[in-house]
This record gives structure tokens, C-alpha cells and sequence, in this order.
């Protein structure tokens, strides 16, 4: 019995070597050769809604709706669209001490930055800053103007526990230099007006795909993209601070680098001014250091948080006391108080403004978003919480509609200060609300000194916070990864910095579809060839252990065959024949018979696959080639059978796997080539 | 001995049952687990080349010019541009007579329905003829001004032996329809300018494509949509040719169903010619009835050939005896001879007319080429010879530009007389040189006879012709196989009846692009499990018999994961693992331990797919779940390990085989569930 045991243990190991040769030569007899089966059928309501279901709503967000009474679905809807009275149940002192530590570091670091970023979209800093607080009433501190919306419209219906919301790098560029296109008097009240029409339009675009549940339309710009035109925009805002770091007076209006340089050395002797150097170069030096010491002690993240507000707190003082401005540094000036009225009559519904309102709207709103949403994404799978994309985007489109009414533009999440709210220990969006009131407060309280802070400082903070939007460890791994994608990233980063942000958007976005429509024309293939020892079949290229069939070619096509391809596999595959045949015939080896194409990867097939099909077997008839077909996927083998090409094939034809295929038309081959 | 091999035998049988069993229970002691291997290094100056090479020349037209002497590639880059070097070389006598039958059989049927054709594209039917013959210099045939050019500059440059060139039903239309909204005066000079620019730039964006190797773009309208713009085209066609079937004076310009049957209608009681309709009633009777028996007896093609021509020829005798123009029978009239200026100096190059010309020409030269190229392929497969794409663009433009300096408009390959031709056993391109001659001769001996041609009776013949176009059987089957083709063909088609061409076009571009954005957005997943007896894993869903592994879930996926789809496939796997798991735990099984991704379809992956596995990988790490990959290609491995995910997810959990993994990781589970 024993040795029944051990035997049997050392023909099991022979086994697995042997089955792949055995199964051939018994293949008729077998029983184990499965007939492809076609799956259940399904009614035709059944399909489309599984498809429209699967398309726009993958989240099944209406699952929870199911049996339940009818206060309980008003409920659950309420808190659908506003997470906050999901979330806000549970919300407890413990979270609101992280939220109220978090909101205040913000805080700190958005003030200075929110003032310079008005800058970059040609407007007065109030712009800004009314992002960052609430309430429709403004209250107007001199020219830092202040409304409360958009951070609190977000805490109310965000879905993202991290982001923090303001006005960004990127977006606020891309909004100066699209705006001023149209309008090239930035300091005209219609430039103003056409700001809060692009807002208007842009949360109208963002609310419309979050209610559309046409959120996965953002997918289709590439990463690569996103980290190109990312750093192309930093390295374009940086380069426009030259003007406020070295005092400069006439500068370009034009962004690209080479304009931006020639205005840079044709003042170089003559526009510069070297107080407002030393006090923009000091202050980025000690900005950059802060950053610096973070990198090395990610526990020190407040230093960096904090280091912009110091910068223009020591920096004002300084310029205060020494009345530097009298020396030629510029000063931000006119601080007047009082409170805005709204801005809803402000925005054009009609006239010439329109048109350029709405297509500058669309275009920063989708930027917008993209970048909110891969903020929202990366933090979220960080903490592994579930995050609505859909949501999101009707939060950040409710914020941005709510904002262009009082005197906001558009707004969105930011990279580093997420990253330094989520460090700070943020636990729900109430750190916004938090921010929200501490700028508020902080503004009543210093907002005279604001007069005297210089220029020179913003443009340091600006360089220094768009300083983390160039990711070179991603452009390296791009490079690494995908050359493809490497060149998307460049293309984009290269557009931006020598043409101008809307062209360096456009090739990004070219890019990122002319890589889909490659993807779905040429589709590759591949010859397999048996793993010996086993009955896989693998690509023969990255095996080349891996053994061909004598008499047959064993062809995988890796795509869903559609109109775009199809022509192109029947082609691809015929020249696969032709080529095999050739080399073999050349080794002196038989021809050709059989042609099995592995179906596996192809998921779907239209009525120009079925022709495709139709073609390659008359060819291969032509040939005297018999066509093979191994694992044709469910949906693919009832359209084969609806469309009676199985008939024309020949059920008896298809099968289930590569190996059942092998044991059943050779009868004695072993691998060969 | 022989009681050994016996044994065997039997034992050999069982192999197959147990194999799967038992290299899962010896897992780790068996030699046959192939490590996933990375295909051999390439530079990455190959890895671009491949690339560009198989999107650009998967033809490899350069493949023959290699190692030839200087002499022997211009001959060879001569015949490839004008493959009548290349057939003329071997052209004898018999081929002729074949081309001279089948020359003058579509001839016969090309007259009548050419100068019906003008009438659709609003212009005289000499700019219809002038396709059909040869020559720059025009002969004035009364208002049949005829030119030589376009099927003799085919003859010389295609590479189809079947296709008969002219004027199209479906081109002529869009024409007409695009140009009359720019210019309404369609009697003026400006109009018939603007028809030549079309021409002109249709000839440049064929040949741009053919030089460009851009024609894999035309794959892009899917068949559905096309099958679904030609039967719109031919009902809205057909439609129109009401005016002209019942004699009605005030006629819409629009050609939308509605306005069109309202304007038939409202003139039913005062506007209808009885005498033209008993005309145009019995001639369309007669065609139809021809067309019928050529559809029972395929032998009788010529019956079908013929009956144009003598319906033209009867119907304009009978109103010539009997005078019936003067009852109100409208006839073409105005018939004078001369010969033609060349019209290159007709064209727009500049001015507001050259931007409508080219948006027009685009149009009509991507329509014409996709009839063209369908046409082309269909009978090239069915007899067999190369088609090529490019070189087929290239003469298709060639043939407009010319055809556009001698007074022709856009022309291309029809249905409808190239499967005549082909019935009349044209050999090669020489029938419609044939077709050219006979057109010139017949006009010069019966030209003054068109005078009395009855518009009744070219409105049969339009209708008779566009039927054809009207492919039930192709729509039926649309419905069979695919419902989203026939959703696109459908919305093509009602486009074209109820709105008009253009918005039919573009509904059915848009629809065809959005099936290729869905593809990349949303891809399949499938759960896999062992079918019985064999170490082969399949979708649980199509073999209801295969069973899942206990404490495992299988997911294929079944696309390459680019950043339009990483997002959803990670998340879609998720949503897999927790339905799953709720699933399992209710019938008492055991929880999910290991989750193995069977990657044989992703043919690639780019950085955005990285960071989804990466993400991926945290999250399942968090609910304590193993990832493991499985058969991942040549491409992927590669990426997976430039980027070190393989070092995070662990190369010992990368298999080369489903069945190794579970052999691996699963010590005694039978399948479950």
C-alpha cells in the first residue's frame, strides 16, 4: 500500500509533464473537452440598463434606496447630496480639535498665497480671499474683500475629507492669461465681470457632469498629461514672478519663456530694482529653506505652513519701519473697507461676453477638476475612504455657481495645502469652515498692515508654492514606465511653457486621445507557443521556451474586435500566416493546416468583427487553412451564434481552450521550431 | 509489458481529471511553474520604430524595395503609385473583352443615372458626365458638357479592379445640400465656383490621408453608422425625387422628411401633373421590375444594366411624338454643344467662400472615401487580391484634384455599378476607360434627344437606384448581433430623414466614437473559476460549471488599463472583492484570502495603471487580502518591474498560470461555491 502511495506520488509529478502530450494523442477520446457555452440569455431591457448601469452609475448609488421607507429615502438623499449630515452625526470633539488645529495651519498658509494668486489672474487680491471665507455678505477690508462661500458650500456637500478649497496656482494663471486674451484691459470692470461669468459657467460645466454622472469624461486626461501641463504651469508662474522679484516695471503680457526672458535682460540694467531683490531673494531663500527642512522632517510640516504668513508679516513690518516703498519697492497699496454687494447681476447671460465667458469657463472648470479630483482620489485611497467622484463634482460646481454670485472666481482643491491639511490632522471638510473663520478674523484684525506688504514677497511665495507642483521623480518614472506617456508629459510641459497654458492644455489633451485611438486601432497580437511541461499556451516572444505547434499557428488577438480594428486584425493575422509560413517552410518544416485564434481577450465583437471574420475564414479557405477558434468569451460567442458565422466556422470548430484545439487536430505533435 | 501500457493508458485518461488536483496539492514541490519572464530588451529607438511602423505601414510597403538596384526601385516606386505599370504588364486580350463588356454595360447604366445625379448636387448634368469621361478638354455636348478625367486618372493610379467611378447618389446630396446653404442662388456662377473648391479640397484630404498614411482614420465610422447614413441618404433621396415623380412646381429646399411631405401634400390638389406622374409611375414600375428579376436570376444583370438607358430613351421619344411638354411634362431642354474652358481658375483660394469650401470639400472627401474604400475591400475580399488602403486614397484624390481644374465634381466608387461592373466580369480598371469612350461616343450620336427627356423619368431612375442603398437584411442583422450598432445606425439614419445630411453624419461619427469611449472607459471584468477536469480558468458566468477556489477570488481583466480606465478597473475589482466576500460569508464559507488578477488581456499598461495596482495593492493589504498576478504579457511585466510594483506586490506572487497559482496557494480546495 505504501509503495501504491509513494508511486502514485511520483507519477503525479510526471504527470503534469506528461498531460499536455497525452491530451493530444488521446484528445477524441477524451471526455473532459468542454463545448463553448453561451452564457444565460438576457433580455434586451435587461442589457441596455446592465450597460447604462455600468457606465454612469458603476457605484450603484442608488442600491441604498432600495426597501426603504419614505422619510428614510428623503433622508438618505439628503445625505447623498450633502455628506456633511451623514458624517456631521458622528462628529465629535476629538475631530474638531484635528479640524480646528488643521483649519488654523491652513489658514496661515493660505492668506499670502491667496493674495498672490489673485495676482495671477490679473485680479485685486479681495478675489481671492472670498474664496476662502463665507456668507454672501462681503465684508469688504480695504481691498481684501471676503466672502465666506465656496470652502463652505464644499464642507457641505464635499465628499473628500482632505481637500482644502481656494484658488489655485494653475487655474488662476490659466484664467489671467485666457481672460486678458478677451479682454486686454485687466484693469477694466468688464475683465471683472467676465471673471465671474467664467465662474458661473465654470461650476455650471462641473455641477452638469456631476449630475450627468459624467464624471469618468475627466478620466480621459492622461496622468502623463496632468504631470506635464502641471509643471510646465509651474515652471510659467514662476517665470512671471521675475517681474515682482526684481521690481521690474514694463514687462511682457505674453507668457511664454522666451518673451518672459527677453523683458527679464532688456530691464536687466536699468528696471531692476535691488531693494525689492534683496527682499523677494531673502524671503524665497527662507521660504525654500522651510520647505527644505519639512522634506527632511515631514513632523515639521508647520514650519512650512506657517513661513509664507511670517514672510509677510516680518517683510511688511520691515518695509513699514524702513519705508522701503519711497525706494521704489512696490507695495500693495489701496486697503479700503466695507461690504461688496453681490455679484449676480455681474455676470454676462448675454452680448459678446458670453461666448468667450462660457468657453473660458468650461476650460479652467474642467482643469478644475481634474486637478480636485486626483487630489481627492490620492487622498482618499490613502486613508481608504470611498470618495463619489460624482459628488465631488457637484459640490465643487454648487461652490463655484455660489461663488461667482458673490464676487468669487473659480476655485478648486490645491495640491500643497491638501497635502498640509491632511498633516495637520484633518478629520472632516470642518477645517475648512475653520479656515474660513480664522482668515476672516485675522484680516479684521491686521488688515491695515496689508497696505505695506511688498509685491516682492508674493511673487516669493507664489515661486516657492508652485516650486511642489514639479514632480521630476514622476517625469522620471514616466520616463521609466512609458515612453508614450513620456512624451505626452513633455508635449504638454513644453506647450505650456514656450507657447501658452491653452496650447499646452490642448496638446496635453491630443495626446491623451490620440494614445485611446491608438490603443483601439492597431490592437497588438500575439503567437503563442506551449510552456513546456504544461498546457498553457504563452506569447512565444516573452517565452521563448515556449514551443509552436507543427502544422498550426496559434494567434492571439488582444482586443475587442470593433469597426476601428477589425480590418487591421484580419490583415495583421493574414501576415502573421504569411510570415510563419515562409520561415517554416525555409526550416524545412510542414505547412501550415490549422489557424486557432485564441479569442480569450476579446471581450466583444461587433458586426464589422463578424465581417472580419467572415473574410479571414474565406481567405484562409482560399489558403486551405482550416480556422480554429479557442475560448470565445461569452458575449463574443452569442453574437457568433446570432450571427450564424459558428455555422459558416463550424461549431465543431470552436472550443474551449488552446490545449483541447492541440489534442484534437494534432495527432502526434510535440512542439516544434 | 503490454499490462503496463495498458495502465498507462487508462492512467493517461485520469491524468487529465486529476492534473488540476494534484499540482495543486504538490504545488511547491513541482519544477513546471514557469517563472513570468520579460521579453528580450529592445532600444528604445526599435520600440518606437516598431510602434510607428505598425501604426503607419502595417502594409511594410518598403519591404520590397529592399537590396534592389537603383533602376529596379524606380520601376517598383512606379508601379506602386501607378499600378497600371504593374497589371498593364500582363494585360492580353481576353482581359480586355472582359472590360469591354463590362464598359459598356455600366456605361449603359451610368448616363441616365449621372445626369439624375446633377441634378441632386443642384448643378447641369454636364459636371455628373464630365466624371465619366476623360480629357481636360471638355466637349459641350448642348448642356451634357463631358470631360475624360476622373475614371481614366482611376484607371492609372487604383488599385481596385472592380470599382466603376462617378458621381454618387449619397455624395451628390451632401453636396448639394452643404453648398446650398452657403450659396441659396443655385443657379449662380459663385455656387458652381464653390462646388469646384469642394472638389478641389475633397481631392486634397483624400490624397493628404493616402500620403500621410492616415487611412486607418476612416476605420473610424463604424459599418453600422455607415449602413445607417447610406439607407437615411437613400430614403431622403428618394424623398426629393417626389418633385420630380409628380410634377410638382413649389418644391421645399429643405430635405428633411417633414417639410418635404408637407410640401407634397400641399400641393396634392393644384401642384401634381397627372401626365408626369403616368410617365415617371411606369417607367419607375419597369425599373423596378428589371432590378426584380436580376434579384431572382443573377444571370440577367444586364437586364438591370440596360434598363436606364431605355427607359431614357423611350420616355424621350414618346414625349417628342407627343409633344406631352407642352401639357406641362417638364423636360431637360437647353441641350448645346462646344467645348468647355478647364475650370482651374474657377476655384476659391481665397476670400469668405474658401473657408465653406473647404469645411464642404472635407466632408464630401471623407464620405466619398469611405463609400469608396467599403466598396473596394468587400470585392476585394470576394475576389481575393490586395487592396491597398493608402494607394487607393492617394488615386481617389488625385482623380478629384484633377477632376476639380476640368469642371468635375467630387466622384468616387458606387455600389451599385461597381457590383454590375463586377457581374459583367470587369477584369481590370481599363472597363472604366471602356466606360469613359462609350459615354463620349454615345453622347456625340444621341446628344440632341436629351432634349425631350422627361425629369419624371430621371426621377425613376434615381429612385429605382437608391433602393439599393436601402440594406433591410444588414439592419436586421445590426439588431441580431449588436444593439448598440443598431442604435447607431438607427440614429444615422433619422438624422438624415428627419433633419438633414450633415446632422446625420455627425450623429453617426458622434455615436461611433462614443462606443470607442466606452470601450477604453469601461472594460469587462470577469470572475473566473476551474472548469471541471482541466486546469483551464473561465468566466463563472458563461460555463456555469466552472467553479470558484475557496478562499480565493479570480478576476480577469479584459483591456489594456490605461489612465481612461485604471480608476474604474481598481475600483471595479474591489467592488468584485467586497460582493464576493458578502456572498461567500452568507453561505458559510470561508473568507477571501487571496485575490489573483489574471492579466492575459491587459496587453499594456501605462503609469496611470501602476498607480491603480498600487492603490489597488494598499487597499486589499488593509482587508488583509494577497494580491496576485497572473499571466501578466510581455509589455506589462516589463512595466511592473521599470516601476519595482513587482518588488512591492512580491515577484514570487507573479505567476505565469492561474493554475499555478492556486497549485501554489490553495494546499487542499477543491473548487467551491
Amino acid at each position: 500500500m505504501s509503495q501504491r502511495v509513494s508511486d502514485e506520488g511520483v507519477r503525479k509529478g510526471m504527470e503534469e509533464i506528461k498531460s499536455g502530450a497525452s491530451s493530444r494523442r488521446h484528445g477524441d477520446t477524451l471526455s473532459h473537452i468542454h463545448r463553448v457555452e453561451s452564457p444565460p440569455k438576457q433580455t434586451l431591457f435587461k442589457e441596455i440598463k446592465d450597460s447604462v448601469v455600468e457606465t454612469f452609475f458603476p457605484d450603484k448609488p442608488l442600491n441604498k434606496f432600495k426597501d426603504q421607507s419614505f422619510f428614510r429615502i428623503f433622508v438618505l438623499a439628503l445625505q447623498s447630496f450633502f455628506p456633511i449630515f451623514k458624517w456631521g452625526r458622528d462628529y465629535n470633539l476629538k475631530n474638531f480639535r484635528g479640524d480646528f488645529i488643521s483649519g488654523l495651519t491652513i489658514a496661515s498658509l493660505c492668506i499670502p498665497q491667496d493674495i498672490a494668486y489673485a495676482k495671477l489672474a490679473n485680479l485685486d487680491p479681495q478675489y481671492a480671499l472670498c474664496e476662502r471665507l463665507g456668507f454672501v455678505l462681503r465684508i469688504q477690508l480695504g481691498d481684501l474683500n471676503t466672502s465666506f462661500v465656496t470652502p463652505l458650500v464644499y464642507a457641505f456637500m464635499g465628499s473628500s475629507r482632505d481637500i482644502a478649497i481656494g484658488p489655485v496656482a494653475v487655474v488662476s494663471l490659466l484664467l489671467g492669461t485666457t481672460l486678458s486674451d478677451e479682454i486686454s484691459d485687466i484693469k477694466s470692470h468688464e475683465y471683472l465681470r467676465l471673471a465671474f461669468t467664467a465662474t458661473f459657467f465654470a461650476g455650471v460645466i462641473q455641477m452638469a457632469l456631476g449630475v450627468l454622472r459624467l464624471g469618468f469624461l475627466i478620466d480621459f486626461v492622461s496622468h502623463a498629461a496632468v504631470v506635464g501641463f502641471m509643471t510646465g504651469s509651474a515652471i510659467t508662474i514662476a517665470l512671471q514672478q521675475l517681474k515682482g522679484l526684481l521690481g521690474i516695471e514694463t514687462f511682457t503680457k505674453k507668457t511664454d519663456i522666451v518673451s518672459v526672458m527677453r523683458s527679464v535682460f532688456s530691464s536687466a540694467h536699468h528696471g531692476w530694482n535691488w531693494e525689492t531683490i534683496v527682499i523677494g531673494l531673502s524671503f524665497l531663500v527662507f521660504l525654500l529653506l522651510a520647505k527644505y527642512i519639512v522634506k527632511k522632517n515631514k513632523k515639521l510640516f508647520w514650519v512650512a505652513a506657517i513661513s509664507p504668513m511670517i514672510s509677510v508679516i516680518v517683510s511688511t513690518f520691515s518695509v513699514y519701519i524702513t519705508r522701503a516703498d519711497k525706494k521704489g519697492v512696490e507695495i500693495i497699496k489701496h486697503v479700503k473697507k466695507g461690504v461688496n454687494s453681490s455679484s449676480a447681476g455681474e455676470i454676462f447671460f448675454s452680448g459678446k461676453y458670453l461666448g468667450p465667458g462660457i468657453r473660458v469657463g468650461v476650460i479652467a472648470g474642467m482643469v478644475a477638476l481634474t486637478e480636485a479630483v486626483a487630489i481627492g482620489r490620492t487622498f482618499a485611497a490613502m486613508k481608504d475612504y470611498p470618495l463619489d467622484g460624482n459628488q465631488e463634482m457637484m459640490a465643487m460646481g454648487a461652490m463655484n455657481i455660489v461663488g461667482s454670485l458673490t464676487s468669487c472666481y473659480v476655485s478648486t482643491g490645491g495640491f500643497s495645502r491638501t497635502a498640509v491639511n491632511n498633516m495637520a490632522g484633518c478629520k472632516t471638510a470642518v477645517s475648512n469652515i475653520v479656515m474660513s473663520m480664522v482668515v476672516l478674523l485675522t484680516l479684521l484684525l491686521i488688515t491695515p498692515l496689508f497696505e505695506y506688504t511688498p509685491n516682492a514677497v508674493l511673487a516669493s511665495i507664489i515661486i516657492a508654492a508652485v516650486l511642489g507642483l514639479v514632480n521630476i521623480e514622476a517625469i522620471i518614472l514616466l520616463w521609466k514606465i512609458d515612453k508614450f506617456d513620456f512624451v505626452a508629459c513633455m508635449g504638454a510641459l513644453f506647450g505650456v511653457v514656450f507657447i501658452n497654458v491653452e496650447i499646452g492644455l490642448l496638446i496635453a489633451v491630443a495626446i491623451s486621445f490620440s494614445k485611446i485611438l491608438l490603443q483601439v486601432t492597431r490592437p497588438r497580437t500575439a503567437i503563442l507557443g506551449k510552456l513546456p511541461g504544461t498546457t498553457a499556451y504563452r506569447n512565444v516572444w516573452q517565452y521563448p521556451k515556449a514551443t509552436q505547434i507543427d502544422g498550426m499557428l496559434i494567434v492571439r488577438v488582444d482586443s475587442a474586435i470593433y469597426f476601428s480594428n477589425s480590418n487591421y486584425i484580419k490583415e495583421r493575422i493574414l501576415r502573421w500566416l504569411s510570415d510563419e509560413e515562409t520561415q517554416r517552410i525555409t526550416s524545412g518544416l510542414s505547412r501550415i493546416e490549422y489557424l486557432t485564434v485564441e479569442m480569450s481577450p476579446v471581450t466583444d465583437l461587433d458586426t464589422s468583427g463578424i465581417h472580419a471574420f467572415e473574410e479571414l475564414y474565406r481567405s484562409l479557405q482560399k489558403r486551405k487553412v482550416q480556422l480554429i477558434m479557442a475560448n470565445p468569451g461569452p458575449i463574443v460567442i452569442e453574437k457568433l451564434r446570432a450571427s450564424k458565422l459558428t455555422d459558416v466556422i463550424g461549431e465543431n470548430n470552436i472550443f474551449p481552450t488552446v490545449a483541447d484545439v492541440v489534442s484534437t487536430f494534432v495527432a502526434n505533435g510535440e512542439g516544434v521550431l
